[in-house]
């Protein structure tokens, strides 16, 4: 029987607006600034999971991007509000991978980018090691395996 | 018999040094600036085939960046001069791909970030349109089908 | 007789999260990024105003910077909540004059940035102009002239 | 009498190409992105009279911009080759005030943007201290005092 807890993969929904200089002549948010909301997107999750990235850093361990890779569906646009909903998809071992979407905030639309990561866990001398407190505990509840 | 002259993509090697601003607090290279870098390398190899970007856009052409990848291998540092490898390995209709990586330069050393974009290239309304001379010549000549 | 109207110039608060990419390897925010945050500023107490940038803009309305200074007393740091306080000192003919002063939010503290940006109001062309609607009307209300 | 190797302060040309990244959706180059060519200016006219700032900063020596300063005199685009041109105009004690012009390369036009940036010399701990070797001998020998 499956168990409910792990049911639904935790998940965040944070709004970002886009500021002037986050577009290029081309008129839209440049390409690469997603991976940024991105950050920004997983950030949350993790606060809202109980962990700040700024707490585990200062304890010794740095989540460092090993992979990243986004398809751009459509255009996000200056002053626009995009809501960047995050999913912690898998995490083993030394390794957490995060789904993305962005959306325009407050519309119906499909997604204008969507997107993943792959975030290696590190200690102190740039060696890989397991989740540390509290993140592991809050992945073993809640994360698929 | 393979044509010869389709036998090498075209192939560019850029150098950028690493700029403070470029960096994070981990000490290393925003992993988001190195989909700036792939630019800079994409551009540059545009120009040593006689196509400049600039050129295109002013006279109506947009290539958007549709899908974008990168694998971290190693850190890149403050001030590193680095190697961008940009070659384009694909080309069809409205699309083109091209395959990036980035090494220290002056050194023997394997990649720091490989990577690859997709490239649609958009007409005046934003619809899908064939690469426009003289890059659909350049790409004829050059890329393999 | 002083007309209360005008006694105190229009002011905004925006709070802002320091992003990680907003740091360098200095472990503070780099310094060119808080002229980023004075545009949130900017566009936020026009907002509040009733007059959006994006409006402005697509109304034919640029508003340009031909100056900007800050000073720099304290660092800010990753996963800070700052507050940016937007001042609008002097509007007169085409150009509008912003102080900001960026602190800590939640503390006491003094500022870690001041600074001020002058903006120039241009026309399609590029040609110096006056302040259209509705920003006229806000800024004859309430900026000290 | 006056000294001539005090009279010319230590001056220098640094070439950089405007990367789309870089403009916004007003087709310019981002204000905020003057100062990091700033940077670039500084830490290359450092880097000709022998000292790089990776050095001074893996040495213990921070350099910190405690004030800056630009005003925008012309646009800035997307391929420009800029020059920017850096001039040491003063050293006293922990301060070193740097003054900028960018003109667009290839050109005899105007600058496009002058500024100045005051830096500060800290320690380890953060705190002011006097320029160390070899910037306090290169600082003695050219700098105007």
């Amino acid at each position: 029987m499956s168990d409910p807890a792990k049911a639904r993969p935790p998940h965040h929904r944070a709004e970002i607006r886009v500021r002037y200089e986050e577009t290029d002549q081309g008129g839209v948010v440049y390409h690469a600034n997603h991976f940024r909301y991105f950050e920004v997107g997983r950030t949350e999750l993790l606060r809202s999971l109980g962990a700040t990235y700024r707490d585990l850093e200062a304890a010794g361990t740095r989540l460092v991007v090993i992979e990243a890779t986004a398809r751009y569906l459509g255009p996000a646009r200056y002053d626009d509000v995009l809501a960047v909903e995050t999913t912690l998809r898998e995490a083993r071992g030394a390794t957490l991978v995060f789904d993305y979407a962005i959306r325009i905030a407050g519309g119906d639309g499909p997604a204008v980018v969507e997107g993943s990561t792959t975030l290696a866990c590190l200690g102190a001398q740039g060696r890989p090691k397991r989740l540390p407190e509290p993140l592991r505990g809050i992945v073993d509840r809640l994360a698929p395996r």
